[in-house]
């Protein structure tokens, strides 16, 4: 892990770039740090660049809540080589989208199965080299999408103690049987009126869950309308679980 | 408006018992009280000595957030004189449920829609008094069940700004159009393992609400096992509204 720039808030966030190999990724934590805080993952569509005054406002709301965040791009997003299997189920994608169609379900798992296959130990390695820096700490909460490598990284890192889940993706088929293995305390959140988004799907997705621990937060204001008091509750959930 | 006795609790929670008319009901102020307060009416399913240990702790933790809070005993429950509708149509109902056979959608028409025609001038009737006391002030949340009464409240009465609705009684057919109606901002809770509780129709009864801020909370832990962190959320989203 090799940090590249590095800039500070006038909120006391100290914002690093880094790359971990050919990945790469920001940290955020406070800039007078003392004890490790708890570390946040902050997951995303991919795409780094395009997403970051998003990913910003969230990392730096985890800041000041007493964490540590950080996010890492994703395979075949923004600088990273592209793959022939996504860029075609991406195509695939947008022409079911634009006419209209229903997006059929091997069109998602060409799309999101080998994503989540490469990008979870990536993820992982992140993971690794985060928390062996002095001003980070465990346990591990994950926040955001994609949803699918949110569920695999909950069932097959025990470092992770709780997710905040965006349920606002295509679900390949395979993730009903992984959420059923999800133990963890979860946080869903879902805009109820994204027209991009299938309902009943996220709906369903989340009854599959196995957890005991689970809660569904529905919001109006469309897919990037997440009203900003989710934003604190959020925190609130990753408080009771990370703290 | 007869206040009928008092008591103090530790936490500086006067609870007053009043009657209005023929109407039981409760009364909950700081005991040091100085400018008016909010008003937030706790809702119930009717049977306030049954109800009383939650209701009574609802309503402390209003009063803790800055809030007054009061109650009042529904139609035919609790001391008040019996409705032979209602009572053969909760026969009918203990019947069904009983036997595991689906409700009748009849049978909860003849069960809830008299009482929430009923029921609904009379907590017009209480928040007319009520808010000729000097320590209670307006806006007004209308929090809990029987959501019938809360959607009708929310519709007919303009003094209500918000309301925290559970969603966990049967649901008469009547209620869906009504729900379009309601404009005012909407917190509803959900159980979402709760074997009495229609799920689906809970959730196409949030689809129907008409307002655009109406937010869904849908947890785990059966009909009464709502998270504790709930109440901090209710009060969160009436401080929101109503200060």
């Amino acid at each position: 892990m090799r940090f590249t720039s590095e800039q500070r808030f006038d909120d006391g966030v100290l914002e690093r770039e880094f790359t971990l190999g050919e990945i790469p990724g920001i940290l955020w934590t406070p800039a007078s740090a003392s004890a490790p805080a708890p570390l946040i993952l902050i997951g995303h569509p991919g795409g780094l660049h395009r997403m970051r005054p998003r990913l910003v406002a969230r990392a730096r709301h985890s800041v000041a809540d007493g964490f540590t965040a950080a996010t890492i791009e994703l395979p075949g997003s923004g600088d990273r080589p592209r793959s022939a299997i996504a860029e075609q189920a991406r195509a695939d994608l947008r022409r079911a989208l634009e006419a209209g169609e229903p997006v059929e379900e091997e069109i998602v798992d060409r799309l999101v199965l080998p994503l989540a296959e490469k990008a979870v130990p990536e993820w992982q390695a992140a993971l690794d080299a985060l928390l062996s820096l002095p001003e980070v700490g465990g346990p591990v909460g994950y926040s955001g999408g994609l949803i699918a490598i949110g569920v695999r990284l909950a069932i097959v890192e025990p470092r992770i103690a709780a997710a905040v889940l965006f349920a606002g993706s295509f679900v390949p088929r395979t993730l009903f049987d992984e959420a059923r293995q999800v133990t963890i305390p979860l946080h869903v959140l879902l805009q109820w009126d994204d027209e991009a988004n299938d309902r009943q799907a996220a709906l369903d997705l989340f009854d599959a869950f196995g957890t005991k621990e689970k809660t569904l937060h529905a919001n109006m204001g469309g897919h990037t309308g997440v009203p900003q008091f989710e934003g604190d509750a959020a925190a609130r959930f990753f408080t009771r679980h990370l703290r």
